[in-house]
């Protein structure tokens, strides 16, 4: 079997079958990042994404928004999570005609971003490859009794987002600010019942928390925001890459929300129980299947 | 500037020469491992290690042996600081083509060396690209008393490494044994004065440990344990990738080793005060300057 048969979520799932770990490893594939038992009251944090030329970034992007991607991605990680970043590793593969200057500048947007959010870049590998790739892996932290995970929502929960959505094609994939303060705020206000951050779009990032919660979920068409950018619903569902914070809260903490942070948190649907299946309402109250077709790798 | 003038450890001290870290960090870029205050009597490590295919394995090696290789040239840097691997984080760059079985190979040679160290392997990431491309990233553990790096040789020192060197050309590379075993037995046993495990050849990783030393060095060329394979003196001095350890102790630590353990670790050689530069006494008393020639990405 070729993997575009397959898919990145099979090929995942396939893979997280035939895993065992013990019992310092609290949450291992499958979450935005790994959980180990750190001490009694904190969880350590472990996240890894790789960026390749050609798929993530091209050529002819900003090589400091390439290198503040690489690890901005990372840290949505640890925000989904509530937690804060500490520790970066760096690995890159190089094509040897590349410039040294480039490399330099990809680095300089790297550093930058690590300064702005209190990161340690502390190693890393340097490789030679046919295209620029980027891999870095970051270790963070979270008091225990604030981790979050996806599979905590509950029927009943409202769901959030915590900001406008598409458009990310329009550059903003390489702009992002990775929600940490947010969630940090969120996680010490409210009891989060779920959460991820949006990275292969709103349709499909939902269903990871339905799936990982065992529910169901509806969304309301007329409640999302769009970004300015944004072409159209489907690219607010669909297009990826938005790293907001998706999550879910009980509907009284939800209520809350609205009435404190109206700007800063957007409500966007429920959880439902699983039979119900994952739902779109439109504005005038027809109802229909929400289709999941976020970024496929293969 | 190319990158092919500048050079792979060029670029690494360009990189390292920018980046500022927190007192958290005991030891940032430069040595096998990150160092990281963990608590009292821990200290954390961090490593990480790209695999691309063509550079560093082909597409005709048995795919469970490149993913343990994935795997092991991570354990052995974290072996060359004395520490236990725990938890290994893997980001796989995929070709389109790729058949899963074929990756499903990759991952059993992986587990399968996890498994045998104790990792748990917790989480990566999965993108397209080019060519095969395999960067882990793992987090281990080590006392802090038996914490070993580069920067602490001395002269009068003498030099063992815990192997057999050279032929890993001839597929040795894909099939070593990562040295933890044997660096937490001299940890334990002994007075580590500077490690690091021999990945760009012995030359080349001792001068990184004279370096980082401020020291000298002189290795002797009759000493110097010759694997099956290896063809001549060159390619054990500058073959690279055998992952053995290469470490210094005391002149009374390094008679009891030898005494104790005459077929695990083979003295090599004395660490000299820096104006004595590196240096290699052939058989016949002959000296001449150690020649630097490892492996180079770029």
């Amino acid at each position: 079997m070729l993997l575009n048969k397959l898919g990145e979520f099979g090929l995942i799932d396939r893979i997280r079958k035939t895993i065992k770990t013990d019992a310092s490893v609290l949450k291992g594939i499958g979450d935005d990042c790994a959980v180990i038992r750190y001490d009694r009251r904190t969880c350590m944090l472990l996240t890894q994404d790789m960026l390749v030329e050609g798929v993530d970034f091209t050529r002819r992007d900003d090589p400091r928004l390439v290198g503040r991607k690489a690890l901005a991605v990372s840290i949505s990680d640890i925000a989904a999570c509530a937690g804060l970043p500490r520790y970066a590793l760096v690995s890159m593969g190089i094509p040897r005609a590349a410039a040294a200057a480039y490399i330099d500048e990809v680095y300089r947007g790297m550093r930058a971003l690590a300064r702005e959010y209190g990161i340690n870049i502390v190693g890393g590998d340097i490789s030679r490859a046919p295209v620029l790739t980027i891999d870095v892996s970051l270790t963070g932290f979270v008091e225990k009794k604030r981790l979050v995970l996806r599979g905590g929502a509950r029927p009943g929960d409202m769901i959030f987002v915590s900001g406008r959505l598409g458009g990310t094609r329009q550059g903003k994939h390489l702009r992002f600010t990775p929600r940490v303060a947010e969630a940090r705020f969120l996680a010490e206000q409210y009891r989060l019942h779920a959460m991820i951050d949006i990275s292969d779009g709103l349709a499909q990032d939902l269903g990871h928390i339905a799936r990982a919660s065992n529910t169901g979920a509806v969304l309301f068409e007329k409640l999302i925001p769009f970004s300015a950018q944004a072409r159209g619903l489907d690219d607010a569902l669909s297009g990826g890459e938005d790293f907001e914070l998706l999550f879910t809260v009980s509907a009284r903490d939800g209520r809350m929300i609205i009435k404190r942070s109206p700007s800063r948190f957007f409500p966007v649907g429920t959880i439902t129980e699983k039979r119900y299946g994952l739902k779109i309402i439109d504005g005038n109250g027809g109802e229909r299947v929400l289709r999941i077709s976020g970024y496929r790798h293969f």
